[in-house]
């Protein structure tokens, strides 16, 4: 996600006038107190609640003046020479670095494809940075580039230019990697978080929680034994057939860090809407279910790296359910609820049992370092 | 430097049926056999020979397949809805954060923007990635988006999208900040390495060296009196005024790390031509020579962060320097040699004895994590 994006409409609102001059550290409240406690935790990378506060209270102060207006989005969408050109930026520093499934490498491909797809972009051109670790071995290296490039042809994106840094041992973890992405956006295609409207149907594009599990499964000090592999994938491909049924899409989401539960609650308070999920329609592999319920996981707030959440019309649910149902990346793709008037900005579920649950905005991230 | 815009030509050289699969280390031969040694060492993020070979011998053979067709420059230049569109990425990962006449966070708006300048593009949008050390404070954190924010605004630039990633203490650096910036690139400018000719003058904004010198001044356990402070400035006004003097500029390379050595080899090699420097045309800052003498440094090693190299046919060099000199950051431009027929593809500069000396493409850095 495209913390920047998401909140860089709020900057046109500021006075430059009557900003400070600096930012206000003891007028930031927020759930966990930071005031009391200045320093970055690692819940500040998690994408959720913790990571909105830095954007809002640090970053956008700081940037403040002229900036794109473009809102809640995985990318921003700006005019250039006359093209609406998507631009979207991702540091990738997934720990470890191959996991099953893929490694940081496609990781690091995918993850800012699918922001790009996320606005309805054509994915054109990539910019790789990498920032290396002394004493890395050039062979894993190797892997990682190799990986890297294989995902990008997959994806129909050319690698155009990069940069490379070296920081001491004990100042980085092997291989970090920031991915930027330029796409064009179609004439007409108009696609955000803004649009999602009561009445609309949310899909899913298949069962979500893998890529999240997956990585957790090797983590040092944590490996159990389980057949779950990242999902993984550029999502491009399954965009532009959606787009080609003629549905007027509201809008996409690619849910990584903070999962499901993060992207559906940006999405109410990026509309001002409220989401009615059924729980029991989200799709969620058995192993996945398994390996959350044995540690405490929600799957609802597990990374995924393969799959979009799509809002459109009611009437254009069915057609565009049964094109991404016959794509390789939508083949479990599921309705799971509907846009509401009611609620807003939450997101609720209703429970297998008949109840209801509010499902929050994670804090920070159960899973740290996840892509 | 964009690493990899400075090689994908070669990559559309590469038969995709005839390349390996895997990237073969036991076949790399380098000026230090990383094969007997196969692990990243600092010297590969220097922006010299080690630096070059990782992409010649790592990443490209990796990277093969479609790419855009670029050749050695600061930003690649690509064809993106009928626009000539510029498009660069740089991680900044220099240490200390914070040195005399700048930070990290203006570093990482002029680097990129200067690369945007290189290919006489118009900067116009800036996606800003910070890697977060857990425990950095906030306050410093927020510092450096001050200073970012106003190089932005300085530079004319719009910071549009971004993303913050958090790292467990111990695995950064306090701040890392990557930025890939998007500029237009006028009609009928073509400015690159591979146009300079024999004939051409060689000019540079100013006194050189004073970036390098500046960090390593306030470097831990390094620490010297001085009065040097970083050059860090964006190039793209002084560009701008170079460009309406109607002159037809060859190229323009800002010396970053490796500073002028690194840069006038890479065009040297890049247009297959010698250059001749007299070494006393070279303006360097009395201070700056001393902090070099003592420390037994060279200054034409030494990165910049606010200076340019232009090439342009000698018909044109008076005037172009005289626009220079008017612009703030051009005032101490002079006229340092030219590019010859002779000694390609070598930089030979005249001594201040009448002898000369070969300067050599530096192999790593001498100052790591300048940038």
């Amino acid at each position: 996600m495209s913390d920047l994006a998401d909140a860089v409409d709020a900057v046109d609102a500021v006075d430059a006038e009557d900003a400070v001059d600096a930012v206000d550290l003891a007028a930031w409240t927020c759930p966990a107190p930071l005031a009391d406690s200045p320093t970055i935790v690692m819940g500040h990378g998690g994408g959720g609640a913790m990571s909105a506060e830095l954007v809002e209270h640090l970053f956008l102060p700081a940037f403040r003046g002229p900036a794109a207006a473009t809102e809640l989005a995985d990318a921003a969408v700006v005019a250039l020479g006359g093209a609406r050109v998507a631009f979207t930026t991702d540091s990738f520093v997934v720990r470890p670095l191959f996991f099953p499934g893929g490694c940081i490498g496609d990781l690091a491909v995918n993850g800012t494809v699918n922001d790009l797809a996320m606005v309805g972009a054509t994915p054109c051109y990539l910019a790789t940075a990498f920032i290396l670790e002394e004493g890395t071995e050039l062979a894993e290296l190797a892997r990682v580039a190799e990986a890297l490039g294989a995902a990008a042809r997959v994806a129909g994106v050319r690698l155009v230019t990069g940069d490379t840094k070296v920081v001491d041992a004990g100042h980085g973890d092997g291989v970090y990697i920031n991915t930027t992405g330029l796409g064009l956006v179609p004439d007409g295609v108009d696609i955000r978080p803004g649009r999602a409207r009561p009445g609309d149907v949310v899909l899913v594009s298949g069962e979500i929680g893998a890529h999240g599990v997956a990585v957790l499964s090797c983590r040092e000090g944590l490996e159990f034994g389980t057949q779950v592999r990242s999902d993984t994938a550029p999502l491009s491909g399954l965009v532009a057939a959606m787009l080609a049924t003629g549905a007027d899409i509201h809008t996409l989401r690619d849910p990584t860090r903070g999962g499901l539960a993060a992207t559906l609650n940006e999405i109410a308070r990026g509309a001002q809407v409220g989401i009615a999920v059924t729980e029991r329609a989200v799709p969620v592999a058995a192993p996945v279910a398994d390996a959350c319920s044995v540690l405490g996981l929600d799957p609802f707030a597990i990374a995924n790296e393969g799959k979009l959440v799509a809002i459109v019309p009611a009437a254009d649910a069915d057609r565009v359910l049964e094109v991404m149902r016959a794509h390789p990346h939508g083949r479990d793709a599921a309705a799971i609820g509907t846009v509401t008037e009611d609620n807003a900005p939450m997101v609720v579920a209703r429970t297998g049992l008949g109840g209801s649950r509010v499902i929050d905005l994670p804090m920070g991230s159960e899973l740290p370092r996840i892509c």
